[in-house]
């Protein structure tokens, strides 16, 4: 059996992208490290380095493992690298010169990689080329859109199975873990991709009752309890028990493409309260999802978010218990679960056709529960589509 | 209901571990900047950073959210931090004074995050303290040790519903899912943690057949096919047939820590070559293990693994392919799955007492299949002792 490879007009577009935005910055060449970029710009992952220059030539240098980076990369010239200490030589062998300045990811490469670079590549200059390829990924191909269709679709089936396995006293964690198994059989990674330091995105964040209202260290209206100080997010050994909202927010990830979204269930009838916060939450997407489109400012949707929720009278429970919201709405979302662009305070840049993102509205109450919803969308010329098909009627088993 | 916090007494004797080796180096703080030695080092995980001068008084400064790490932390002094900018701040409030000298885990900070902490600490010399904190954490403590029990029982329990499950025809992915839900149900986290740059660690290395054979970018004897060029490792969407080894090798993680472990199965009879390396690893893993005590140098045992396949007649699958041969047969974990020591080549120091390894001979036929044994080992006194008592027999379904 073959896997699914990135096509080779698709790489080589990114890769002219990439040329065009070094040119424009001055420098003469971008080294591709952090892993995720590589996949982008070269089609695999295995331990390599990509070498961009100006003028074509790129160079894909690879420790391990040679033919199977040959096989998934559509990079002409795929070269064995022993040590990281060869790079000048190579480059230079092959490129007949050493660029003299050179973006590289800054905010994903560890220090002593970058210090170890700075020593082998004396002389170079480096530049920090993390919000340049964050700007470049974040206007997604129709094939980049496919895949997440696909993770969308698994979502829709992930979601369904909810009603037939959501038992009273089961634990947080085993709604989860069964969830978990239904996304894997249909080609989900069970690894979602964050790029910020110290962070990790994860599928598995299922808040039930007063969970829903525990805050913890990532940067959401809900942090939940989890299942130890080590992983203080998501689903815990809490039982579910009937009446309290089922918050099950479930990133997918299919061939590196991830789709984040969010239902809600309960066992038995769920208080109106909750019921009506659900219906608000959904509202509130509605209302941002109608005047997103290119040229729609995202601080603006960010306003009318808070408009809509404050107009229903959600002040105090919107994104977050008091003092503790969040300064966004949605979040870019690809091949990491933190792209470009953020529907958050203070980002007053455009929409653009082919950008993909997803929208949470969610309501805390804290102590009781927590309710809300999230699609990924992504941008169309006069709108936006949907990309995660779910049911998004409450379910009450 | 209440989470595990880490015992106060077990924070103050690692914070004291701290302050002797950064004294011994002539610093004078250390910086903890990388989530899980944040917890080894304070308890807790939230996003924020520890303080830790010579002469105590150590200050945990809180980004998000602060209750939760004073509710986690037994580290007295914990504070909020609106902006790493008020770090220089808070320490000479609290402290008296700026360091000298200070260390950072510079292994893991991103080159971004260092470039502004030079900036921010101006005038402090920054330090790596990365292979000091490994070294501190390289011996586990009772408490650690217990743990780590816990998972591996955790894993007994999962590999022992595997004969109830296997199925022909199912997906490798489809059973790796079904038993990351049942090792969820029992308190798995479903995130392993690997220290590296660009390394993965995971759980779902479920491989059978020819897929055993498929080299990837990690250092290991197999690398499995994966779901995509995205996630080249691991369960692959390829069904599995009778009469071939299905090897599971599984990781589990409790409260944080974790073990690491490899069992072989089939459906219906497996080959006599099969059944024969399983064998073989066994003994290997015996072998060594029997010579695994305080004093014996890693770089030997390495060595003997060596000989005893050698011996056996495996040099050829020993490892990896020719070629394509691991230069290591064991790695330390705990908290991280790359920790020290490692049974490698070259890593030429002793074992000591509280140390916990995972040994992992594995024999591989390219096109054919993969075998081969993982126990997870606690050094002790006058010996090892095995944390992970999965039924270690060939299991034919």
């Amino acid at each position: 059996m073959e896997l699914d490879y990135t096509p080779a007009e698709e790489i080589e577009r990114r890769l002219q992208k990439l040329r065009s935005e070094v040119s424009r910055r001055g420098w003469d060449a971008a080294l591709i490290v952090h892993d995720v970029d590589l996949l982008y710009f070269s089609g695999t992952m295995q331990n390599a380095l990509l070498f961009v220059p100006l003028d074509g030539g790129d160079l894909l240098m690879v420790k391990k493992h040679g033919e199977r980076a040959q096989r998934e990369s559509a990079v002409e010239q795929v070269i064995p690298l022993s040590s990281w200490n060869d790079l000048p030589s190579l480059i230079a062998e092959r490129h007949g010169m050493i660029p003299k300045k050179m973006g590289i990811e800054l905010d994903v490469l560890p220090a002593r990689e970058y210090l170890r670079l700075q020593e082998i590549f004396a002389g170079v200059e480096i530049a920090d080329s993390s919000s340049m390829i964050k700007n470049i990924r974040k206007i997604k191909s129709p094939y980049e859109i496919e895949q997440m269709k696909k993770a969308g679709e698994i979502g829709k089936t992930v979601y369904a199975e909810v009603r037939h396995v959501l038992k009273e006293g089961m634990t947080e964690i085993e709604l989860a873990g069964i969830l978990v198994a239904v996304a894997m059989r249909l080609g989900h990674q069970n690894y979602l991709r964050m790029r910020a330091f110290n962070a990790y995105a994860y599928s598995w964040h299922v808040l039930s009752g007063y969970t829903g209202g525990i805050l913890s260290y990532i940067d959401a209206p809900m942090g939940g309890m989890g299942l130890s100080p080590s992983f203080p997010v998501g689903a815990s050994q809490k039982r579910i028990k009937a009446h309290e909202p089922i918050l099950i927010d479930f990133g997918i990830c299919y061939n590196g493409y991830q789709v984040d979204e969010t239902r809600v269930f309960s066992l038995g009838e769920l208080p109106k309260q909750f019921k009506d916060a659900y219906l608000a939450a959904r509202q509130i997407e509605d209302e941002i999802a109608a005047a997103a489109r290119p040229g729609a400012s995202c601080h603006e949707l960010f306003r009318k978010g808070w408009e809509v929720a404050q107009g229903l009278g959600y002040e105090e429970s919107f994104m977050g218990p008091p003092g503790h919201k969040t300064r966004f709405i949605g979040h870019g979302i690809g091949l990491e679960i933190d792209e470009y662009p953020f529907i958050a305070q203070g980002h007053d840049y455009p929409l653009e056709s082919g950008m993909t993102f997803a929208l949470e509205p969610k309501m805390v109450f804290t102590a009781e529960g927590a309710v809300g919803i999230e699609n990924t969308f992504c941008v169309l010329e006069d709108g936006v589509e949907k990309l995660t098909p779910a049911e998004e009627e409450l379910i009450e088993v």
